[in-house]
């Protein structure tokens, strides 16, 4: 596992997969559109919304709000207004790792140096605001099982699942797509405790895949798109070959159930992360147009 | 000025002129894709994003980074990351206004009592959670001089210079439009002291036209799309007009000039606040795909 | 429960039972001083200190530190240095409730609305900073059981029993005293998920007993002073008697056990509130010097 | 400028010249007490507290408040309370520096490598949780000009200028001693946006007088204790001989003006840092008793 597509874009480059897709890409993706159907793919966000255990709660403060009058505030000419303030990680519920997010030895996608993460600046180098917007084709793939349900924590999605899903939705991953990858693992266990305990994810030969073919982004319903526990030994073997290796962002925790209620394979997909200066991931919500 | 759009989606409707959008106009919208190009519409986020003065600034905190590797960090298995907080109001940089925002005579949008949005629970009614993610056409006026010079500070915006703007880009505003202003403000001011001071923008009349055609949301490249100095005696009055009595929510502190650049006057327009449960607003990324 | 102290100092106090505290009192308090020996009386500070479940953790931010010059960073002209940042709760760890902290009918303590307490100002009336530093003479009365054992959840401490730890100290409780109460509850339960679930403490009568006895300040090691589960029908009565009627500050979290390992039943206490303009309370260092 | 007190408590060390204090001082202090006065030496804290440029103002959020029960909000069994959360640097306001605040050559006092200083753990060494609370003599010396005018932006406090205060206030500076020092900077320049361009404040030679003379801790009515501008090619030149080299912690942003005015040159010293795991420093209030 290693540096498979340093200088692919030039020594300079920070944006790693994403520049696989180019106009003609986003003009196919958006003929793709047939019914004007939007589907939001995001968990909403409050002090409730689950994190990993050793990060703190998102917190949502009130700066002004409708009590403040009731009890007697100032309504200069009659206007009245609320805002309100919050605390959250960047890595939070339906989020992007930037490709400064994950690395080993030292070096991030491409080479760049890991010192350039630092407390004063974020990272100088592969940060969430170097990524733009995305506009790609989005492909749908279940992995679930035959009967439709969850697979279980620890289970491998491997390539020769993958590709069943996709024969299954008539669909074929090709270079600058999106792929949203469904395990059930969201749906059935986010309000478990045990949600960060373990999940089913893809390894590092699907992962391996994908890349080869050219994804721009992949996403999953869980919350690291990888299996959990990992195989002996190693720590976030697909993280370290996929952001690093390939530059390929990962979208996490993505809400796919009403996606595939709605019968959606392939689609126009739209994200377009916080672009916060040195950031290591970003909350958002991707879109589903079909 | 009161209630011009209360019930028109009936009476528990949160979500305004947005209802103005639907399949059709999506399916229009992508259609207008030509050339595949890809414009973020947003200001960069870092604590030195301009904000008015009553509020703090961003705060963007690295909770691991390269950092604590350089200072001997453990790495188990050889995995490194770097992850991150941020503190920051949700009427931050470019963002949209929820319609729970701004209100007067305790009443917001289609009625709801401003009651429901305290500290414990943000807005109960019109939060920004409410209003999903936003697919629909564009449109840019430009409303700069003769010359191409911003407008200056208190310049009103009227139905005429927009008329005027329209006819010499070649549209005509329509239902479930998004219509982008821009005076130029955020390019010359943004970095200036005086941003917050004042700025051109729309009047009430010109508000309650674009109201009054349908648009879906209304956005300008200043922090609060209306003319400020504000009219004698009023106070946000096109605020108070577009989101309480229209329903219409405001983009603010949009990045227009790129657009502008690019020769777009109508495009496909994909914005996604972030859903965070009764917040007044989001920043956010709107999209514009040419 | 009512209105007992109101007025006592005037209707603009805003500091309640502290203003027993006079000048003759600190001038006894320091003259108890033999051995000079100081003990601090408060739990450390961290995002692992424990919270209830609604309330977020502390969140402790580096915004420099020494990693980022391990990485690279510049030292002009040698100079190094580390700073940071918190997030956390006034109603946090050890810490001492300001008379605005707690209410009924919409009165404070000595009558103010609880209508100026409000999200852009906090509390116009009875915030923290308006309590000033506390020294005082402190008394330590141990009431566990008779074989040295935490009380456990629900048990009141009457009365009765508060008298007969007075006299097992060969203590008197005076005018302007600030008592501190060990049930033990901290010490075998602080790391215990039950921790906020219950709690021994003192009930109303000992509440008012100690009041009516003119003490400044009541503290205890717990997180609430009174005993939880309530009594029937009531919630928090103590801290409505005490807070509101008595305007007698609470001391919650104490770390009282190295006072008692001491030997300590009457010594200088000084204790100082973050100066918080219109704060509910303060975390801090009740300090205890022997 | 160098190692001047390592090992003299000692190579696990984290408290410095904290040490001078024993007993016996503690003692001697307390018998100063002659009034019974109380001063409180602290700014108060809000989010119009000034900081320097680059750091972020205070927030103070209300979790719950009067105006949420005034808009209808739930009051079980009658009872009603407010809750609040600041964001908050712990260089803040007046505060003191701990012992891993600055460095030079990446080590700490006592020799403590700054590499232990992270963004997940804050200071492993000689953070602020360290320094317990601190009960000592005082001694003010007011080093205003004859006609009682604060000392201009740059003057130099030297140890002759302190000799001549110590010796109009009739004392002596001795082992143990906290010793504040009275520039009159904070009084006339807190809210002018120049206060943190540059002060008044000792020199490194009186800076060494004082540590040699083995006091526990130095003050100023400044930000950062020091003449500022610093001499040239030097950075926060006293900072480092005091803090690292001689293990003495600084009090910055003291109000003083109270204490001088009450006619005291010695008296009883408490202040009691928060202790925050490995943190940098600690608002607090600093207290006089006379």
């Amino acid at each position: 596992m290693g540096e498979e597509a340093w200088g692919r874009w030039g020594r300079e480059d920070e944006r790693g997969a994403l520049n696989y897709i180019g106009a003609h890409e986003v003009i196919q993706a958006t003929r793709l559109v047939k019914h004007g159907k939007v589907i939001a793919l995001a968990q909403t966000l409050s002090p409730r919304t689950p994190v990993p255990g050793h990060r703190g709660s998102m917190m949502h403060f009130m700066g002004r709000d409708g009590g403040d009058y009731a009890a007697g505030g100032k309504r200069p000419g009659g206007f009245q207004f609320a805002e309100d303030t919050v605390v959250m990680p960047l890595q939070f519920a339906t989020h992007i790792d930037a490709l400064c997010h994950a690395w080993h030895d030292d070096r991030l996608y491409n080479g760049f140096s890991s010192n350039g993460t630092r407390s004063t600046t974020g990272a100088a180098r592969c940060g969430v605001e170097k990524m733009g917007a995305i506009v790609a084709r989005g492909v749908l793939l279940d992995v679930r099982d035959d009967s439709g349900n969850a697979l279980a924590a620890g289970t491998a999605v491997t390539r020769t699942r993958l590709e069943a899903a996709a024969a299954s939705a008539g669909v074929s991953v090709q270079r600058g797509d999106v792929v949203l990858i469904r395990t059930g693992w969201i749906e059935t266990m986010l309000s478990d405790p045990r949600y960060y305990d373990g999940e089913p994810g893809i390894d590092v030969a699907a992962g391996r895949w994908l890349a080869e073919a050219g994804v721009a982004v992949i996403g999953c319903d869980n919350y690291a798109v990888e299996a959990i526990p990992f195989p002996s030994g190693q720590i976030f073997p697909v993280h370290q070959l996929l952001i690093r290796g390939y530059g390929v962002p990962l979208l996490e925790g993505l809400v796919l159930a009403p996606l595939a209620a709605a019968g959606a394979t392939e689609f126009l997909f739209v994200a377009a992360p916080l672009p916060v200066v040195g950031g290591t991931g970003s909350p958002l919500v991707p879109v589903a147009i079909l």
